[in-house]
């Protein structure tokens, strides 16, 4: 962890604002010193093309004045994410997002640079790989992955959008916390659940728990626990 | 589809109800010939256990005035798959129990046995099952199952517990449509969103929307749709 930087987000977008507006302020410090950046357009929300999905990333952090390339535009894309100044994983589909990380050999590259203290950018899809495995990812199983291992950045695992029961709701589905509660009768990782507003800033040796929302965490065989926006996970695993 | 004796239910509850009591006047028909059911606990729901489970099955089904035995209970589950009078399996996580019918290698006599036309219930995961894939879940995919193929006793896909976009939320996760749409990117059969309180009937070469709700067919690169209680699925493919 030691040179990581990256900052892990819940959502792209909060409710009434645009694509990555309430990160601003953020990412302006965690891509400061670079140029260019390599987006990973591979989870393709709404199933929008990688060349669509990349002019939207490219509109959204038009504030920073910096290049962005698609990760599809290269013809070598294992070289580019070892020679990637910065990197920005967009969210959609966590099922597709990891199949094509299999597919395209770029799971471990992406892996040693973000170690290496690239810097990193992911939302939702693109925050869920940063876990231990995709296992609390709230997406459809649309394609079937070669595995669900993800980068392991973090020493637990995510649950990003993550939603508080609804008192009110008739409907029979599971709520959030039930399928968690689920996920630990296989699982031992603590799962961290990040309400959209939320985000982990991965930076000199900590991982800080930002965006003045509480984060809400499941840890095997213990009651869930809220913990306020400054709180530390690095002891958390 | 000759001979096949189902009922493939959204949920097994609906709400301010009691498991499976929305359901009793059509189980009775569907079990009226036989003495014993097997009941496959293998989704656990909330991660409840296999004993558990059934138990929770019987008192559901003791209106029937039938005998009713976990799968878990015999030696032999295939045989017992095989020799069945009449089977259920109940909802929980779909990961799971897919992991588990191959770990098993119950799947292949599980099909033969729908196919043979041994009467046979499923609720929620219990139904997903029954189409051609689980790649339209709403489940967390808490376990790697070595594939997402399923039954195919339909020739299309389920998706339980179908919910109707919230024009209210704030919230920015993918409304279930949208996760639809994703599937059919990369898969091309139809998806039925079977709403709590529909089931599909299976019977006599047809296959019926039951249970007075409208239900919301997803066809590739078409509008989605509503169809009317009594809708016969039968070409859909």
């Amino acid at each position: 962890m030691k040179n990581m930087n990256c900052i892990i987000a819940s959502t792209s977008t909060i409710h009434g604002s645009n694509y990555l507006a309430y990160l601003e302020e953020a990412l302006n410090e965690l891509y400061k010193d670079v140029s260019e950046i390599i987006f990973i357009p591979y989870a393709r929300p709404g199933g929008i093309s990688h060349a669509e999905y990349t002019k939207k990333a490219k509109k959204g952090l038009a504030f920073l004045g910096k290049t962005v390339k698609g990760l599809h535009e290269f013809e070598n894309p294992v070289k580019a994410i070892q020679e990637a100044q910065a990197l920005f994983t967009g969210g959609g589909n966590t099922f597709l997002l990891v199949s094509q990380l299999y597919n395209q050999k770029i799971l471990t590259p992406l892996k040693e640079a973000i170690k290496g203290g690239t810097p990193y950018l992911g939302t939702s899809a693109g925050s869920n790989i940063c876990g231990l495995t995709m296992g609390t990812t709230n997406d459809m199983p649309i394609v079937y992955p070669p595995s669900f291992k993800t980068l392991g950045i973090l020493e637990f695992n995510l649950n990003p959008h993550y939603l508080d029961p609804d008192p009110s709701s008739t409907h029979k589905g599971e709520t959030r916390e039930t399928r968690i509660k689920e996920f630990h009768h296989l699982n031992s990782m603590p799962v961290v659940g990040l309400r959209e507003g939320s985000w982990l800033r991965v930076h000199q040796q900590d991982i800080k728990l930002e965006g003045g929302l509480k984060a809400r965490v499941f840890e095997k065989d213990q009651e869930p626990y809220e913990v306020e926006s400054g709180t530390s996970f690095k002891d958390l695993n």
